[in-house]
C-alpha cells in the first residue's frame, strides 16, 4: 500500500515526539508500505516566528510572511528524517520546491494547482520513506506560498491524491472525529465513520479537527482519509464517500468561537445593495459566513453576517470608507459571538431537529442572535460565554431526547 | 552603482540590528545604487538548529543537516525585506532556489557551481533592493547545500562576480583588516588596504574577518572588496589586486587556534609513504595544512601535519585503520596547538623576516613545534596557551623593530 501520513505541530514539537512520530511510520513501512509524510512546523515555532516579524513590521507584506513561515515546516522535515535515521530506516526529506507542490500566487492562502510527484516516486522506489513539507507550494513566480489554515491537511490530501495513495491517515492530538468537542461537551462519542459531506460542515463549522480544504479534496478525489491519535493506536474515524447515515441523523455539534458580526443598518431598500457589499468584501478576500437580511420596512432593511475574527478589523474599515457608496445610516458589530452547530446527513429528511435545537436552547435560557440553515446543518449565533453551555445543551438534547447519534 | 552588501550574523542578530543594517542599506539605494543584500542566519540561529538535530540524531546525515540549517538565512531574509518594507523602500528576499545559485553536492561543503542572475536582475529593474540568503546553494538533484564556513561571504563574492559589480562590502563586527586581531595584540593597526594574496593567507591563517575561499573567488574574478564596520560609519579596509606593497613588508600577524597536530612515527624509508597518507585522508575530505618530514635515520621516518580541530577523532580513526597499510610503529596527537604566523607580500625579497620571528619568539621563551614557510607568510606552530603571547611578541617586534606594518 501508499501510506500518506500527516502529522500536526503538536505532533512534532519535541524530540521525543518526534521519535514517537519515527516509531510510528517505521511501523507502517515495515509493514511493506511505501510512506510519505506530511508535517507541520514544530510546535510554537510559527507563533514564534510570527511574533519575530511582528517585532520589525508588524504590516509585513504576505510574500515575505510566506518565505519566513515556510522554514518551519523545512525544518520538521529535516528533523523527522534525522529521527528515522538514527533508527536505522531510509528516509529523505523535501521543501515544496523539491516536492514540486505547484501552488497559486495567493500569499498567506495559496490554493495548491498541481504537483509533479516525479521525486517522489523516484525517492519511494529507492524505498526511502518520503517527508514532505505541508502548509507550502510554489507559485508560478517560483516563490514561496502557504496554504493558510489548515494548510498541512490539504497537503497531505492532495499528495494522498496526485500519488494514487491507498490510504490518507491525517494524525492529530485527538483519536478521531467525535459528536462534539470532548474538551466542550462531556458526553462526545467518538464517531468510527463519517461522510464527507458531513465532515465538511463540521470542519467550515470550527470542529478544527480537519480543515475544509482538505475535506473539499478529498471528497472530490475520493481520498480514502482517516483522522487519527498520534499518541494512541486507536482505531480514529474513517471519513468516506457515504457512513452508516440512516442510523443517525445528527452527527455532530460545532462551536466556533472565530466569529464577528457585522451589522450594516439602514440600507435603501433596493436591488443590488447585498451586490455591492459582498462584492466590496470579496475582493478584499474575506470571507462571509452566515448572511441575514431583515425585512425592510420604511424603505429601510439592515444586512447581518458573520466575518473571522482576524477579518472584522479590515472588513469595518473598508466598510466605512464605502460607506456612501453603500448608502447606509451605520455599522455596528460584535465580536463576542460564537457559532453553534448541528450538522447530520438525516437532517434533511427528518424535520425536528429544527424544533429539537431550539427547545434545547430555550431550556437553557440561551438568546439567539442569528440563524442560518442548510440541507445538513443548522447555526445559531450565540453570545460567546454561552456558547459553550448551548453545545451541552444541544448535545445532550440529542443524546437523550432521540437515537440521534446512531449506534 | 551595483552595490553588493554582506551582513553576517552578528549584523542581524535582533530586531535592533536589522533595522540598523536596513538603514544602511537604504542610504545606499537612496545615494541611486542597485544594491544586493547578502545575509546570514540570525545570530545563534544556527547553534540552535544544531542543538536542535544532535538531541535527534548526533550523527544527522549532512544533507539533513543542510536541509534544516538553510532555514535559517531564509529567516533573514524575509525579516530583513519586511525592515526594509517597514521603512518605505522596496525590497524583496530570494533563497537558493530563486536566486537560482547552483552549486556541487558536496553537503554541508558545497561550491558554487554556477548562478543565473536572471531573476536579481529582474528585481532590480522593479527598482527592488534584492535580499539573497548566504551560505546556500541548490545541487544538481534540486537539494539544497551549504557551503561551510564563511560560505555568506563566499555567496556575496561570488554574486559581485556574477553581477558585475562596482563594489562587494562585507559589513562584519571589525571595522576592517587589521594587522593583528585587536583582541589579542593591543598594538594592532587598521589596514587601509591589502593585497588579495595576503588577505588570503590571513584569511587561510585565521584571521577570521574573511573566509579564504571569498578572498580567493574576489581575485580570481577581480571583485572590489571592501570589509568595514555594521556599527560604524568608518572606511574599511580595501582588498585588491595590488596593495602598497613596497611601503611594508609584513601586513598582519595571525592566530590559528582551530589547529591539531597529528605525527604518524616510524614510517619506513620509501617513497610513496606521503602518498598513502594524504591520499586517504583527501579521499575523507579532510584538509591537511602545515606538513613536515623528518629526515630518515635508521631508515625509519615521521611525518607530521595539522589539520582543523573537528577533524582530528576521523583523521586518527582513519590512520589507525590503515596503520598496517601505511606500515608505522604509532600515531600520536596534541590537539593543545595553535598556529601563529606573520604574511606579508614583502617578505619574499626580505630575508630578515624569518630571523626576527624567531627572535621575538625565543625573548618570549615560547617553544616553536613546528615551522612552515611560503613566499608571503612563516608559520609556527606553539603550544595554544602561548599563542596569544607569542602573537603579541611577533607583533611589537615588527612594529618596534621595523617599519613592518607600511604607514
Amino acid at each position: 500500500m501508499l501510506i500518506v501520513k500527516k502529522f500536526g505541530g503538536t505532533s512534532v514539537a519535541d524530540a521525543q515526539r518526534i521519535k514517537n512520530a519515527a516509531n510510528k511510520i517505521i511501523k507502517s513501512y515495515k509493514e511493506g508500505n511505501q510512506v510519505v509524510v506530511v508535517l507541520s512546523a514544530q510546535g510554537d515555532t510559527t507563533d514564534e516566528l510570527i511574533e519575530k516579524a511582528d517585532e520589525i513590521n508588524p504590516e509585513a507584506s504576505k510574500r515575505e510572511m510566506d518565505m519566513l513561515l515556510s522554514t518551519g515546516e523545512q525544518q520538521s522535515v529535516a528533523l523527522m528524517a534525522m529521527a528515522i535515521h538514527s533508527l536505522g530506516y531510509p528516509a529523505v526529506s523535501l521543501n515544496a520546491y523539491q516536492a514540486k507542490i505547484y501552488s497559486s500566487s495567493n500569499y498567506t492562502n495559496a490554493r495548491i494547482k498541481n504537483i509533479n510527484t516525479e521525486r517522489i516516486h523516484t525517492e519511494l522506489e529507492k524505498k526511502n520513506i518520503v517527508i514532505v513539507t505541508g502548509f507550502q507550494g510554489v507559485n508560478k513566480y517560483g516563490d514561496v506560498t502557504t496554504l493558510g489554515r489548515g494548510g498541512s491537511d490539504t497537503s497531505a490530501v492532495a499528495l494522498a491524491a496526485k500519488l494514487n495513495a491507498d490510504l490518507c491517515e491525517i494524525y492529530t492530538d485527538v483519536d478521531g472525529v467525535y459528536t462534539a468537542d470532548p474538551r466542550i461537551v462531556k458526553g462526545a462519542k467518538k464517531l468510527d465513520e463519517i461522510s464527507y459531506d458531513e465532515m465538511l460542515e463540521l470542519a467550515t463549522l470550527g470542529a478544527k479537527v480537519l480543515h475544509n480544504r482538505s475535506v473539499e479534496l478529498a471528497k472530490k478525489y475520493n481520498v480514502n482519509l482517516v483522522v487519527r491519535s498520534s499518541l494512541t493506536d486507536a482505531e480514529g474515524t474513517v471519513v468516506k464517500e457515504e457512513s452508516n447515515v440512516e442510523k443517525m441523523f445528527v452527527s455532530g455539534v460545532a462551536v466556533d468561537k472565530d466569529v464577528s458580526r457585522i451589522s450594516v443598518i439602514g440600507l435603501s431598500d433596493q436591488p443590488g445593495i447585498a451586490f455591492k457589499i459582498f462584492s466590496l468584501l470579496s475582493k478584499n478576500k474575506i470571507s462571509v459566513d452566515i448572511i441575514l437580511q431583515s425585512i425592510g420596512r420604511d424603505n429601510k432593511k439592515d444586512i447581518s453576517f458573520t466575518v473571522a475574527k482576524c477579518d472584522l478589523n479590515e472588513a469595518l474599515r473598508i466598510l466605512e470608507q464605502n460607506k456612501q457608496k453603500i448608502g447606509c445610516e451605520s455599522i455596528s458589530h460584535n465580536d463576542n459571538v460564537a457559532k453553534v452547530s448541528v450538522v447530520g446527513a438525516g437532517m434533511a429528511t427528518n424535520s425536528g431537529v429544527a424544533a429539537l435545537l431550539f427547545e434545547a436552547l430555550y431550556n437553557a435560557d440561551i438568546n439567539i442572535n442569528m440563524i442560518s440553515t442548510s440541507e445538513i446543518k443548522i447555526s445559531v449565533l450565540v453570545n460567546e460565554k454561552e456558547a459553550d453551555i448551548a453545545a451541552n445543551a444541544i448535545h445532550d438534547k440529542f443524546m437523550f431526547e432521540s437515537d440521534a447519534f446512531g449506534d
